[in-house]
């Protein structure tokens, strides 16, 4: 880090030790997945600059935010609409977890079999580790899963700050009239909470410039269709793991950046994995940094990874919205339409996932699909079964993984990596 | 049984072998859990009959039911609303759970780690040994918990006549008015299966037999607030798993028939257990018929259960819908807000739950709370933990068992039970 910031980490009540472990670790965990990849493009090295400092300059930019009155919101979720959080010149940030934190703690609070992404986000709090979360002025949940919708109860135990958003479990009219209220409602919050009422004018700049940072990780997907692919599968991650985090037009900026340059590596025939290297698409549960355990087994396992059908991927990214209305109301409209998209499997039934991947498997040309469940996640896991014969049944080597945040099942999992791409080959 | 019913099995695709092995398991457990308990009511033997015809004269009465062109409807949860069904003079069943079936086969369509709820409805469906499920012109699934929501998109394969019915999670206006559309739906539906216009005297009809079963056992619960116990919590579990299966009218009849019974033991300080033996409450997840595990273990170690804060109890039946109205309109809101009050843990945050949990420990005059969460049902399971502390604080003694329908931790539960009855005796 170019800095020293104990001071601000002390200030936002961190534990010091505690961080400085888990900064080792994150720093150690880069240096060996992603710095010792070989011949990554030159425009990563804007992304690894902005992991160096994703407790450090990043949360010194949010705190001189707030200090010229301006507010942040974190959240757990893609459901939580960033453009109104934006008309309002606040800043969402996804909040920490990816990694397993005071689970000591944490089981004190919730069931042992809760998922390692909801374990991770109270050990996060527990430990006094995350940065973002002591950052934020409200702290967004919402009711998807049961285990975060139920986990929240406690979560409001832990922190002054927690705003709940109700969330549908269907594509019904009524379902969609309750998402509206809900998104509503949060607008009134985020009003209050920041002081600004958000007009039409407002909700049109939210909307581009949450649009441009999608349209720019869209290119960014759009050019791993190439063979040999122009980045790694690890690295994709990363730009779609930082547009949680980063500065939104700084972000915007880069991505084409480093776009304009894959676009020169593709011209060239260069890539980071041989021509013809087995191409696998990855789909399931979201994964936050710095949970990189999958996309490293299986991209030493000589398989290159084109896309993630993922929160932390397409399915949060993938659609626009729409901005071609004038009022409030239209606006907003536009809003609902682009979320009550999302393919979330906490939606019954869900076919636009299986078409999407469909869509994806052929747009990324891609060879097979590692089906990615965090255990205990029973909405993913519940719809990988059925997932996986229909993609079968259309000839699309399909592995199902379930796993955790811990390490012990490293060696399981290359060995069954290895086994899948070696069949695809 | 009183009759040779192999006809009639064969006729709705049962598989004999496997049902007959079903039905000498459940004949022995009830000899070993129910027909040796002493000095039980003699109301019980109406009880025992039903039990003992479970699956023979009472499918019989519904296949004659439907001989004489009424539909039957399977259900398995409380929310789907009898008050309609029975307006459209057809009946409602609940579906066979309870026990581990063709466990080898459920876990090809469900994950591992799903409760064992669940997987048992469907492995009565895949072992083909579930007779109401058969009989059922309509099974009604519902979105409760991402496990029951998910796997229906899976039971839809294997059924021909399901019918998913959409649930709110918060207590919202607008929830609220999700749950209304979902229930005029499920009206139209009944009436599009039975061909029978539901007006606003049919609705009367069917509330007031739904209510009069209420009563009824909501009158037996109140008399096992006596000291010596007058029924085994055993004896009482079963007639609210008889709620779910019997004909309304008989079943009101035969339960106010014992209370009876029960009234005149109370008089003369008769019990089933010596006076001051612990009084345990039981609450949490759903216990079908013949998940009797854990109440025999309670029963056999010097407790007596003298209420279930359960589905399958007073939270299913403690709340009467309110019949003084008299159109359609008002009628269906009355529905609607009687359901509305159910505190499952489906709903967050949950508050009446702790509430009604406090309320029954004093009217019960219980001396702890044992807390009963199926494994892997995350809504329960994540309630359990800040219920038991709010009721450690108020000096409730509160023990947290995670189980499921196997008989492996008999053992172990014991152990665990006894000390906990030896610590509030």
């Amino acid at each position: 880090m170019s800095e020293d910031y104990t001071s601000m980490w002390e200030g936002l009540g961190l534990d010091l030790a505690g961080h400085d472990a888990l900064l080792e670790v994150l720093g150690n965990g880069y240096q060996d997945i992603y710095l010792a990849q070989k011949n990554r493009p030159e425009g990563m090295g804007y992304f690894d600059f902005v992991m160096s400092e994703v407790h450090g300059l990043r949360i010194k930019e949010l705190l001189d935010e707030k200090a010229a009155g301006r507010k942040v919101i974190g959240s757990f979720c893609v459901f939580v609409p960033e453009e109104i959080v934006r008309a309002a010149d606040a800043t969402l940030v996804g909040l920490c977890t990816g990694a397993d934190f005071a689970m000591d703690e944490v089981e004190k609070l919730l069931p042992r079999n809760t998922c390692s992404l909801i374990k991770s986000a109270f050990g996060f709090k527990l430990g006094k580790v995350c940065p973002y979360l002591e950052t934020s002025d409200m702290i967004v949940g919402e009711n998807t899963c049961d285990g975060k919708k139920k986990s929240y109860e406690t979560l409001s135990t832990l922190v002054p700050n927690l705003y709940v958003m109700d969330l549908p479990q269907v594509k019904s009219a009524e379902a969609r009239a309750l998402m509206k209220a809900e998104y509503l409602r949060f607008k009134g919050a985020v009003e209050e909470l920041t002081g600004i009422t958000i007009d039409a004018a407002r909700l049109k700049k939210g909307i581009e410039i949450v649009n441009n940072k999608r349209k720019a990780i869209y290119r960014l997907s759009n050019l791993r269709k190439a063979d040999p692919a122009p980045i790694s599968g690890l690295d994709a991650l990363l730009a779609n793991q930082i547009f949680f985090y980063d500065n939104p037009v700084r972000f915007t900026e880069s991505v084409n950046k480093m776009c304009d340059e894959l676009e020169k590596r593709i011209e060239k025939k260069e890539g980071v994995f041989p021509e013809k290297a087995p191409r696998i698409l990855i789909s399931g549960c979201p994964m936050a940094v710095p949970n990189w355990k999958l996309p490293w087994v299986i991209e030493t396992s000589g398989a290159v990874i084109v896309g993630e059908e993922s929160c932390v991927g397409e399915r949060g990214t993938r659609n626009l919205t729409d901005d071609n209305w004038d009022t409030e109301e239209e606006l907003m409209e536009a809003i609902v339409d682009r979320y009550f998209k999302v393919d979330c499997a906490i939606f019954t039934p869900n076919p636009d996932r299986l078409e999407h991947i469909e869509e994806m498997v052929k747009t990324c040309k891609a060879d097979g699909i590692i089906h990615y469940g965090l255990q205990f996640c029973q909405p993913y896991l519940m719809e990988s079964i059925p997932l996986e014969k229909a993609l079968e049944e259309k000839n699309i080597p399909t592995l199902r993984i379930e796993t955790d945040y811990s390490m012990e099942d490293v060696g399981q999992l290359k060995t069954r990596v290895e086994a899948f791409v070696e069949m695809i080959k």
